[in-house]
């Protein structure tokens, strides 16, 4: 990013290197640099070589071993059917290295909830802790003044306070065994709003390179995760590239996988297919799995009267093959078994919403909370296995009912964190659905939800590009950052105020590099006023010189402003009315007409 | 408009014609085409024929002659600080067709608001409430559902209605006598929520040619006001060219010429210099003004300690004004006199924020709040006098923050239109600024904002472009709109469903046709599936054939969803458990595997 360099807090007992972004401000400032948290991963430390033929570093992989509960073992061996049968021409080369898999000793649960329930603070949770802090150390007082519904945010938060969340169920730090590379991160209420940027081929477009080059462009410009939704063909090959080279957690929804085993054919699917996928992408270190487990067989019907009917893919191809064999869903049937196969590699549930709504009409209706029960007793079930769960919310929601959907994921499902595809706050501008559901996301996030899902421009009408992608990244970090200012997290409000008061005193480059996009906010900036000097100018073209009120409020005198307020002489001359006023005036203006101190 | 044809409303009693914009469906939606308020005036109805040079046609100076209370006269001579005291060769040629100015007879108000206290329903309460309908005389029943936080949104507008929310001051007709070209818009709490685009040169850059097509560029994607805040040279001619030509409300801001004609120095303004500033725009037939009034000498120490001062261009001058010469605000003072001018040529009042934050950390301070309760002290003055008034609002709130300044606002100034700049959720985002108000705009107009000023991309950076123009206005329709899902306006949720229906029916081209931005959403589509087959496609690139939840859904048999319905078959089976189990889902088998009827 330009002004801004890689830092790193370092935690050498643990072994930890948490990365931070620090903006670097002018001198002329006078305060600290900015430091902010940075998912971004290598790709932005320079002193890092980058080589994704090899892969990311994996120091992960020692602090995995080092609890001494997995084993590593030879693994499944891949098959034709999880590349889609692809010819040998058209294969996607496989991974170059390969690592073997861990899982659990027999009977073990390792995931990060069983730890933090047995008391044990990991690095992991170390780490989060780092990250979540933001540096602060380098930062004055900080300001908490918001409305947060409930939360319990810390002022700092400690790894004790990590672990008591994650035993609880309130936050998870989604970290597959087997993905070495990852830099954890936590996904909680009472942390930072996170948010996910989705990327993934289909059999229409996409190749591995621009798969694995969206994934390094998503956390470039700021997604927490990124989920892989490919549905072609090899897309097991495409996963171990990204998994190899992602800090960050993936995401996957394996039914798709399963799907393209079984030739498309939902009625085919089989509880052995699907669980085989399980284990495949576990053994990848996938690190969260959505899995519609609540898509029972009873639910169908009651999306029969919707206008868009079911618009979650893995909800319509579970709904389809509950009604094909008019019994109960085998993903509800056997979640105990998933369970176990969650538990024995850390894969965090992502309890997917099949029957979200996909219409401002759908929304809030009985088939959508029926679901959400099912969601709830789930959560009861996966807990019972030390298993991790954050809950998938919708979708399409008018502002009126959004915090419905909150209020009642809090308490259906035991606070467990809510991730919310938006909401699209209305249906009527296709191309523009990164807003129409960035206000959604922006008001569900304030209310609670512990990480959002991007839209993109696209959505609805194609597969994101780059453009697209980092559009959808951007307009997701300023829905996280609004949530986290209206909740009052004490982080949230140093940045709005540093970049405020680089505005304000017209240090222009320091504005840039606090901007969320310093790019586009320096092309936009330069697109009237190109030259240098304009970049220390008093003004902008908005307004030119004369009309600048910031110009203007800066001529207002130090001294004016000092004698302003100390004497509220203006409240004084107002109730003595004229008397004496000409006086007060001369004495202004011999001050040179000017209010408050100029910057500089 | 693309897949759009004008249609009118004819109110022959009257003389009206009122346009709309029929979005035209395909035969196999089976549902009536969808029509939607259109302010794009004459510009795009294919029958019209423009002529920038004449100005458009002024049907409305004849149901204000018709009114008898007004009087044409000389009017005021162009000066030459009118235009900046522009070098002959560099003055913008002056708009080719003079009509005399009309002005109210002596000691009459010819506002809307003295006919609406009188009694009498004017042409253009008629006009607003035939547009505030919608031609929902075509649509079937309405869904109403919503929160409008007390307001009175009626089932259908009436003309008795529209004068007794004029009458009582909750809704202004902006609507100069000299605008005969005007097309009279509502704005109200009660009426569906508007947006303004602001446009105008500055002393940097632009053309009279480029802000004319801005205007005209601005309406046809939707604003149903547009402001001038031209600053720099020739803005007097400028004006000319943009109301000839303009069928929307045409808001300025005067301190702003008044300061040009004071060579940009805020302490040499005088109350004369400003009063001919002020007749003469009336004269042009600008339709409402930003006056900042509220900004006394007492509120400006309040400011002192803000983090970004004053950002308002009209109060830093008017702070200026009031420390350099350590009096009472000439407007405050002179108010009455204001009004005065303001009835007998019914321009409206759009009572200015001088004070409002530009930060997030300046949000409802001491110094913006003070300024409201000034706010609502004038406009009660200003009712005194029959003048209609909207309250201008902030600006930069975290969103925990805004409902405060709604119900304020509300409470303090008599329910008259609260009309906002965004307001801003976040100060980190330059370059995405219309999404971060986008966000703060939509929740404000929900708790019952009559008007959305827009922000584009370029806000704080530069002056916006055609582009951004654009998207500032679909941002905002955006807003506009999802306030009024929420608030249950009756003819919100129908062009939502219309729009969804298409989408689940896979109809693309109604899809397009539908969407606030038709020609993006094309573009979009056409990106990845460009083959005119694809508009008929029943999948899309995002998913591809097999994994459409769309297309399974429909794959979907009538017959089991009827059956589903009508049986429940689904809840009985799952508590018969396996019994018989096989038997239904031989039945289902039988009928083809399909849960919804096909599409087509």
């Amino acid at each position: 990013m330009p002004g801004s360099r890689r830092v790193y807090a370092e935690c050498p007992a643990h072994g930890l290197r948490v990365p931070f972004r620090e903006i670097l401000l002018h001198p002329s400032a006078n305060e600290p640099n900015l430091a902010v948290y940075d998912a971004s991963g290598p790709y932005t430390d320079a002193a890092a070589s980058i080589d994704i033929k090899a892969g990311l570093a994996r120091p992960r992989e020692a602090w995995v071993r080092a609890r001494r509960d997995v084993e590593d073992y030879a693994g499944r061996a891949v098959k034709p059917e999880d590349n889609g049968y692809v010819s040998p021409a058209s294969l996607v080369t496989p991974f170059p290295v390969r690592h073997r898999p861990l899982r659990a000793k027999a009977g073990r649960a390792v995931t990060q909830m069983a730890y933090a329930r047995a008391g044990i603070i990991t690095p992991e949770m170390e780490y989060v802790a780092i990250r979540e802090n933001g540096l602060r150390e380098r930062m004055g007082a900080l300001i908490r003044d918001g409305e947060d519904f409930g939360a319990s945010i810390p002022d700092i938060v400690t790894p004790e306070f990590v672990r008591d969340e994650v035993a609880r169920g309130r936050a998870v730090i989604p970290a597959n065994i087997n993905h070495g590379e990852l830099e954890p991160m936590a996904i909680g209420r009472n942390f930072l709003v996170k948010i996910n940027a989705n990327i993934g081929n289909s059999a229409v477009t996409s190749s591995v390179a621009d798969e694995v080059d969206k994934m390094v462009w998503a956390i470039r410009w700021g997604a927490d995760t990124v989920m892989d939704l490919s549905t072609g063909r090899n897309i097991h090959n495409i996963r171990d590239w990204i998994v190899r080279n992602s800090p960050v957690p993936i995401g996957t929804v394996p039914i798709y996988q399963a799907l393209e085993k079984v030739g498309g054919i939902a009625e085919d699917l089989t509880w052995e297919v699907f669980r085989d996928t399980l284990i495949e992408q576990a053994e990848q270190g996938v690190d969260y799995f959505t899995i519609h487990a609540g898509v029972r067989l009873a639910h169908v019907p009651l999306t029969a009267n919707r206008v868009t009917g079911i618009v979650s893919r893995g909800g319509s191809i579970m709904a389809k093959w509950c009604l094909a064999h008019h019994r109960e869903s085998f993903l509800y049937e056997r979640f105990e078994d998933i369970c176990a196969i969650m538990r024995e590699y850390d894969v965090t549930f992502s309890l997917g919403d099949g029957l979200r709504p996909g219409s401002i009409a759908d929304a809030n209706d009985a088939a959508q909370f029926a679901e959400l029960e099912t969601l709830g007793e789930l959560t009861r079930i996966a807990w019972q296995h030390d298993c991790q769960v954050i809950i998938e919310g919708p979708g399409h929601v008018p502002m009126h009912k959004i915090k419905a959907n909150m209020d009642k994921q809090l308490a259906i499902c035991g606070e467990a964190p809510f991730y919310t595809l938006g909401p699209l706050t209305t249906d009527i501008a296709p191309g523009y659905d990164h807003i129409t559901s960035g206000i959604g996301a922006a008001m569900i996030g304030w209310f609670g939800t512990a990480m959002l899902c991007y839209v993109t421009p696209k959505e609805h009408l194609g597969l994101p590009n780059r453009d697209d992608v980092k559009t959808g990244v951007i307009t997701y970090k300023i829905a996280a950052h609004a949530a986290d200012l209206a909740k009052g997290h004490p982080l949230a409000r140093a940045w709005d105020d540093a970049l405020s008061r680089a505005r304000f005193e017209f240090r222009w480059q320091d504005q840039f590099n606090l901007a969320l996009d310093p790019e586009t906010a320096t092309a936009f900036h330069d697109e009237t006023l190109p030259k240098e000097a304009h970049k220390v100018a008093h003004f902008c073209s908005m307004c030119g010189p004369k009309f600048c009120s910031m110009k203007i409020s800066q001529e207002i005198s130090a001294d004016m402003r000092e004698a302003a307020r100390q004497a509220d002489i203006a409240r004084q001359a107002e109730i003595a009315q004229q008397q004496g006023m000409d006086q007060m005036a001369e004495r202004f203006r011999a001050g040179g007409g000017q209010i408050y101190r100029a910057a500089e």
